[in-house]
């Protein structure tokens, strides 16, 4: 077994886009192990658009992370030596942890993942981890969806996007992806059946939402910022929702988000604009997963992932979540996904 | 009887300010009655901040008064003439009319008051017109106090803002409203019982929060925008409510409110804003109504009107709201509210 470890530290504050620089790789000793800590080999490490947001001391929902600690992450991984009763080897555990290859937790924010037969660990770490729930409670509880009201979702063809959108369909609503590049675009509609995709690198989002929405939108789940959320914003309808998941246009900027501010549009029109984070939602966990995994059971919800290998290039992956790079839930394999028996 | 009338007519759309010349005082016929109609004589009109919207053709709720038709208003009157079935001389009605003395209606929009014993007619109008049922639903309802929380109101000496404060105080908040001048912060502590009243003429509106709430606001209920609201939004915190009501500052403007959109701040904090009309909850009228008359019966809640004589001088006491001159719910005495036995 290993006694050295691949770890990730933040060396300082990013400025505009992540580079190597900004985080270190180091090898370190694997701390001991003491009575009801164990050891998990992280096999997936989760690459998410909050991560840029961590690094900074921007406004956030959490405490950012510390110049010199390791780089937080949502990990998954494999229990390989255990001080903890009740937690044994080869079990799959995961949450909040590192970028690292090996991490000691006593496992408070750790979940062990009882894996579905046939579902790969990508799969329900993809979807189960962060992005299937963020789907869940920002469309269902603050979308409020209803059957024939259309809906919007940006960043389409990441990972909560594509849930987002399949949600919405199995409520009966009339869904357009807005997704960067005609691949994307073309995988929204013709694999997860969404009814119309807009390609913002190639069209006027405006226009298209004129053509595919005339009578507007009643719920938007904006992902992005900038002008983007700018041309969905303008056209909601009365009695509209925007469930505001993120902004990932502007978390690398250096200046606030610019999108105006339509306060007499959501005054006249009577929208409703909530902010949320996924995390708020921690007590319904279990409903968000098992209503999930009933609906990818039956087929009703497929995902496809972005997974990629090796932590050491975690940094020029994670910087291809803000260049729209990725396509899908995007995953770092840092140790191998063995097959479990 | 009366058999012309004075009606207000609006002659063109205001710019700025309204003036005379944008409205025209008529004397014209009183309308025969048809079948199912009745005549009121209108007692006292209601001048609302919202009567601005209803001028202009900025993006609105309902549709604008076109150019030549008479202004309209929220009106209580006593019915004078009747060939309606059920409605019979001297009963009191109120409802959405016109700037006029007397006014032929059919019943629709219009309701009976029953006024309690003791309870005079402007303060049953002024209250239980639109400024109560306004308070308690954006209060109650968008706001959802929660005791020990720190809510704060724009417009506070105004006809809803008194009304959300007190119900505030109900709801065991701490309060904090926002008026021009000391003779309104005074009233809204010393009378009405609010915790804190900041003077936005002479006060820095952000220090003085600070200073009264260092841990920030749970609930804004906005009437105003423009300053004020960015110095209250930029202090709210995690899981606050956003009721926005108004935003009178900018009614007059020719541009669009420039508030900064402080979405990262919605997201982060996760906030909810939630833009609403009064009408929306026309189904639950009666609950506001029957809520707000127990605590005025029990003297928790006390209202000051501003009730000014002269039909004739409606587009000047209306330019009042817009500088603050009123205090309390703006009434015009249109005829003279004889004593009811």
């Amino acid at each position: 077994m290993a006694s050295d470890r691949q770890i990730w530290r933040l060396a300082r504050r990013p400025v505009g886009s992540v580079t190597e620089g900004d985080l270190v790789l180091r090898t370190e000793p694997i701390p001991d192990l003491a009575e009801g800590q164990f050891l998990l080999q992280v096999i997936y490490l989760s690459l998410d658009p909050t991560n840029r947001i961590w690094m900074s001391d921007m406004e956030q929902y959490m405490p950012p992370v510390a110049i010199g600690e390791p780089m937080r992450g949502l990990v998954a991984g494999r229990v390989v030596r255990s001080r903890k009763a009740g937690v044994a080897e080869g079990e799959i555990f995961s949450g909040f942890g590192l970028w690292a290859d090996h991490l000691v937790t006593g496992g408070q924010n750790f979940s062990r993942m009882d894996l579905p037969p046939g579902v790969p660990l990508s799969v329900a770490f993809g979807v189960f981890g962060l992005v299937g729930p963020t789907a869940y409670f920002g469309l269902l509880d603050i979308g409020q969806p209803k059957a024939g009201e259309t809906l919007v979702v940006s960043a389409a063809a990441g990972g909560v996007g594509q849930v987002v959108g399949q949600l919405g369909k199995i409520k009966g609503c009339r869904v357009i992806g807005i997704a960067g590049g005609p691949e994307k675009c073309r995988f929204i509609v013709d694999e997860l059946g969404f009814d119309a995709a807009i390609d913002y690198r190639r069209e006027d989002v405006g226009a298209r939402l004129d053509a595919l929405a005339p009578e507007g939108v009643d719920i938007n789940f904006e992902q992005v910022g900038g002008p983007v959320m700018e041309a969905v914003m303008g056209r909601m309808r009365l009695f509209g929702r925007v469930a505001l998941c993120g902004l990932i246009s502007g978390y690398n900027d250096t200046q606030a988000q610019t999108v105006p501010a339509p306060w007499t549009r959501l005054l006249m029109r009577r929208l409703t604009v909530r902010g949320f984070i996924v995390t708020d939602f921690a007590d319904r966990w279990g409903e968000a997963v098992s209503a999930l995994g009933g609906w990818m059971a039956e087929g009703r919800i497929r995902t496809r992932q972005d997974v990629r290998p090796g932590l050491e290039r975690a940094v020029a992956h994670l910087d291809s979540l803000y260049t729209g790079g990725n396509f899908g839930k995007l995953l770092v394999e840092v140790s191998p996904d063995a097959p479990r028996t």
